[in-house]
C-alpha cells in the first residue's frame, strides 16, 4: 500500500467536550458593555436574545464543557471529519513541507457551521424556544442553522445579505429545502431594515445590517431567540470540536504542526483549529506559529482598530472589544461573503493583541489561484472563504521550499465551494478583479467608533 | 448514548476486489454485436476506444477482480462511505420499517461516479493514453472523470448535453476547476454534432448525441480513448465497491435488507448496491426483493423493448441487447438529467428479463416531494436522480406501515443535489410539472430498432 493520505477517527474518538480558551488566557477578555450605561452586561441583558445555557457558556471559565449526548448523536452524522495529508499538493508545489488539512466540507451544509448550529438549536429547544432568527452572508451559516432547526422542529428565519440573496439562489434554496424562511436584507420587516432602505433604497445590504434585523425580530417575541454563527465566545468554543479532532489525527499521523493556518471572517473556524493548540501552549506546551488569513478588502485584524464597537450597523448589540473596521464600514463585494464582516471575534482579537497569533491579508485573485491549484491536486473545490486558508498554507509551503525546511503545516479547509461556483465561473472568465476597500470610508467608520468611558 | 445512526468502516475494511456478476449469472449475457457484420465483437473492435485492461474486464468471467493499489489509494480519499440508519425519516413516516441508506455524496464530485472514473483513468494512464473523451448529461459523470483526469495528468474533453450545459453552469465550472474542457453537445467539432445541427440548429442535445460526439473524437486520435460513465459491464462492476461496503455495514448494524432500492438511468449505481446481494442469491443465498426505480418520462425498464440497439444516436457504437426506448428517442426535459438515457445496462436488463429484479417508474413531482421530506428529516438534499430511490424507499416504508411489517429497507443515495438546486427552486416555486414522453415518438423510435439476424 502506498503512503497514507487520510486519518480517520472512530465515533468513539470524537471529543466529549468542547475546549474553552477562557480558562487558559494569560489575561482576561475585556468585559462586554451595555451601550447605554457603559457598564458590563449581565445575563439578564442577554436573556431576550439567547437561552440561558448559551449565556452561561458565553461567560464560562471552565476549561472543558460537555457536549450533550443529543448533540453528539447529530455530530456523528458527519463527524469525526477527515484529516488529509495533501501529498499530491506537496508534489505539485515541489515543497519539502508536509501539508495537512482538516476538511469540514463533509457536513450536510458543506462547512464547519453546523458544529455550532446544532448545539445552539439544541439549547434553544431545551428552553422551549419556537423560532430562531439569524443573519447570513454567503449562506453557510443560514443553511446550517436551517439544517439544525429542521432536526429540532424549530422555525428558522434567516436575514440574508441582499447581494448574496441575489447572487446565490442555490444557498437560499438549500435553506428552504430544510424548511427555513429566507429574507433578503435590508427588508421591510424591521425598523432597522426600513431605516436603511429609506436612506438608500438600492442598498445591497451587509452582515451588520442583517444582524440588526435578526436581533430586532428576536427581541420582539417571547418565543423567539437569536443565534449568531461566529464572533461570540460560545460559537468559537463549539468549533473547537474540529481542532480537538485534528490534534488527535495529527498524532495518528505522527506529525506535529509547526504552522497552523485558518481563514478569518468572524473568527470561528480559525479558533476551531487554532485554540486547542494555543491552549496547550498557554498551559506550558509547545509554541507553534498560528496564522490568521483575512481578505485584504475587509482586513479587520491587519488594518482594524482594537476598540469597543457594536456588532451590528443599527447599534442594537452590546459593545465588545475587538479588531474592527467600524460598524458602519461596508466592504466591497468580493466573493468570500463569509469574510465580509467589520469586526473580529473578541477572543481572536485578544490573542492577536497579546502577540500569540499572526495575521495576514490577501486579495481574492491570489486566493482563487490557490484554490484552483488545490482543486486540481486534491480533488476538492474549496469555498472562496477557505481559499484564503489554502493561499496561506501554500505560501508557507513555498517559503519552506525556499528555505529548504520540511516544516509541518496544518490548515482548516472549512468548506466546499459547491454553492459558490459563480465565483469560479467569474475567475475562469477573467471577470474577477482584486478589490480594495475605500480608504476614506474606512477612516470615517473608524472615526465613528463609540467612545467608551471604561477604555 | 442514543441509537446508532451511522455505520463506519475503516480503510482496512474497504473491499480489495470488485464483484463481477458475470461469474454467477444463470445464463450468459447476449453477445455484443458489430453493427456491420452482425457478428460478436472482439477485443480488436473495441481497442480504438478502450484500453486493453478495460476490454478484458468488460468480458471477464472472473468473480472477483482486484482493485489496483493506486486506485484504492485514491478511493481512500472518500471511501469507505457511510451507511446511515434513517431513524429520523422512520419517525417522520411513522413506519415500523427500518430504513438504511448508503451515501455516495461524500465523494469529491458528489456522487458514486468517481468509483469508476478513477480506475478508468488509471488503466488509460497505464496504457499511455493522453486524452479521454466522454459525454455527460447532468454533469455528475463529466465532473467525476475531470477529477480523475486531474489526478493522473490526462486531458479530459467532455461533451455535455446542451440543455444541461445551459441549465447547469456550476457543473461545467466544476469540470473546469479540475482542468477539463467542457463542450456543449451537439457541437460543431464532430460530424455527428454537425449532422444533428444541420437538421435542427436548435437541438438541445441528448446523451445519445453526446456519446456519438465523444466516440467519434476518440476514434480519430491514437493517443485518445473514450470512457463511459454507466451501462457497460466494467462500469457496473467498479460500482460494486459501494454495495460490498454496504453489505458489511448492514452486518455491523445486525440487520439484513428485505428490500434493496436504487434509481436507474444507465444502471450503474443500481448495480453497485444490488449486484453483491444478487450474486449471493445466485450462489444459493437468501432471495431479497430488488427494486429499480426509473423516471416515468424515460422508462426503459418498464416500457422499453428488450432488443439489440445502439448506445448512441449516430449509430457509431456496437449493438448491445438491452431494454431500450430506441436510440432516436429523446426524453422530455425533466430534472434528473442522469436518468435521461434511452437504454439500460445489458446486465441490469438481463437480470430484469430473468425475473431477478423488479422495476417501477415515478413522475418527478412525487420524487421531489420525497427528496424534500428526506432532506428535512436526514439533513441531506439528494440529487434529482437519487430522489427516485428515495421515493421508492419511502413507498416501501409506507407499505410496511400499512401492512404492519417491520421490514428492512436499504437504498443507495447516489449523490447530493448541491449542483441541482435550480430544480428545487422550480419545485418550491410551483414551476415543476410532471412530464411524459411522447407516445408517438416512442413508437417511432422502437419501430426504428435495428434488425439483428442473430436474434
Amino acid at each position: 500500500m502506498a503512503d497514507q493520505i487520510k486519518y480517520t477517527l472512530t465515533e468513539q474518538d470524537m471529543p466529549k467536550s468542547w475546549y474553552n480558551i477562557m480558562a487558559d488566557l494569560p489575561s482576561p477578555l475585556p468585559a462586554v458593555l451595555h451601550p447605554g450605561t457603559g457598564q458590563p452586561v449581565g445575563p439578564a441583558d442577554l436573556a431576550p436574545l439567547f437561552p440561558m445555557e448559551i449565556i452561561k457558556q458565553e461567560v464560562s471559565g471552565e476549561r472543558w464543557i460537555d457536549i450533550p449526548d443529543p448533540v453528539r448523536q447529530i455530530y456523528f452524522q458527519w463527524r469525526p471529519t477527515p484529516l488529509y495529508r495533501a501529498r499530491r499538493l506537496e508534489r505539485a508545489l515541489d515543497t519539502p513541507a508536509r501539508i495537512y488539512y482538516k476538511y469540514e466540507g463533509v457536513s450536510p451544509s458543506g462547512s464547519h457551521k453546523p458544529n455550532t448550529a446544532v448545539p445552539q438549536a439544541f439549547y434553544n429547544k431545551q428552553e422551549g424556544v419556537k423560532r430562531i432568527t439569524t443573519e447570513t452572508g454567503a449562506g453557510q451559516w443560514g443553511s446550517s442553522l436551517a439544517f439544525a432547526g429542521s432536526l429540532f422542529g424549530i422555525e428558522i428565519d434567516v436575514y440574508m445579505v441582499k447581494v448574496s440573496f441575489q447572487q446565490k439562489p442555490y444557498r437560499r434554496a438549500l435553506m428552504e429545502s430544510y424548511g427555513a424562511r429566507c429574507v433578503a436584507s435590508p427588508s421591510t420587516e424591521t425598523n432597522s431594515g426600513r431605516a436603511v432602505l429609506a436612506q438608500n433604497p438600492d442598498s445591497t445590504g451587509s452582515l451588520g445590517i442583517a444582524i440588526s434585523e435578526a436581533v430586532e425580530m428576536a427581541a420582539q417575541r417571547d418565543d423567539t431567540k437569536y443565534a449568531l454563527g461566529s464572533v461570540l465566545n460560545h460559537v468559537l468554543m463549539h468549533q473547537t470540536v474540529l481542532g480537538l479532532e485534528a490534534k488527535r489525527q495529527m498524532e495518528m499521523a505522527g506529525d506535529d504542526p509547526d504552522v497552523i493556518v485558518g481563514c478569518t471572517g468572524g473568527g470561528s473556524n480559525f479558533a476551531g483549529i487554532a485554540f486547542p493548540y494555543l491552549g496547550e501552549q498557554l498551559r506550558g506546551g509547545r509554541k507553534r506559529r498560528i496564522v490568521a488569513v483575512e481578505p485584504a478588502a475587509c482586513p479587520s485584524l491587519t488594518r482594524g482598530k482594537y476598540a469597543y464597537d457594536f456588532g451590528d450597523t443599527s447599534k442594537l448589540t452590546p459593545l465588545v472589544k475587538m479588531h474592527t473596521l467600524g460598524s458602519s464600514f461596508v466592504p466591497p463585494g468580493f466573493h468570500a461573503g463569509g469574510l465580509r464582516y467589520h469586526g473580529m471575534a473578541p477572543q481572536v482579537s485578544h490573542v492577536k493583541e497579546l502577540g500569540l497569533i499572526e495575521a495576514k491579508a490577501y486579495h481574492q485573485l491570489a486566493c482563487f489561484e490557490a484554490g484552483v491549484q488545490f482543486a486540481r491536486a486534491e480533488g476538492i473545490v474549496p469555498a472562496p472563504e477557505a481559499n484564503h486558508a489554502v493561499r496561506g498554507a501554500i505560501d508557507e509551503a513555498l517559503r519552506c521550499k525556499r528555505e529548504g525546511k520540511s516544516e509541518v503545516i496544518l490548515f482548516n479547509l472549512c468548506g466546499h465551494g459547491h454553492f459558490d461556483m459563480q465565483a469560479y465561473i467569474d475567475y475562469f472568465g477573467g471577470k474577477l478583479k482584486d478589490l480594495d476597500y475605500d480608504a476614506k470610508e474606512l477612516a470615517m467608520a473608524l472615526a465613528g467608533l463609540p467612545s467608551v468611558a471604561a477604555e
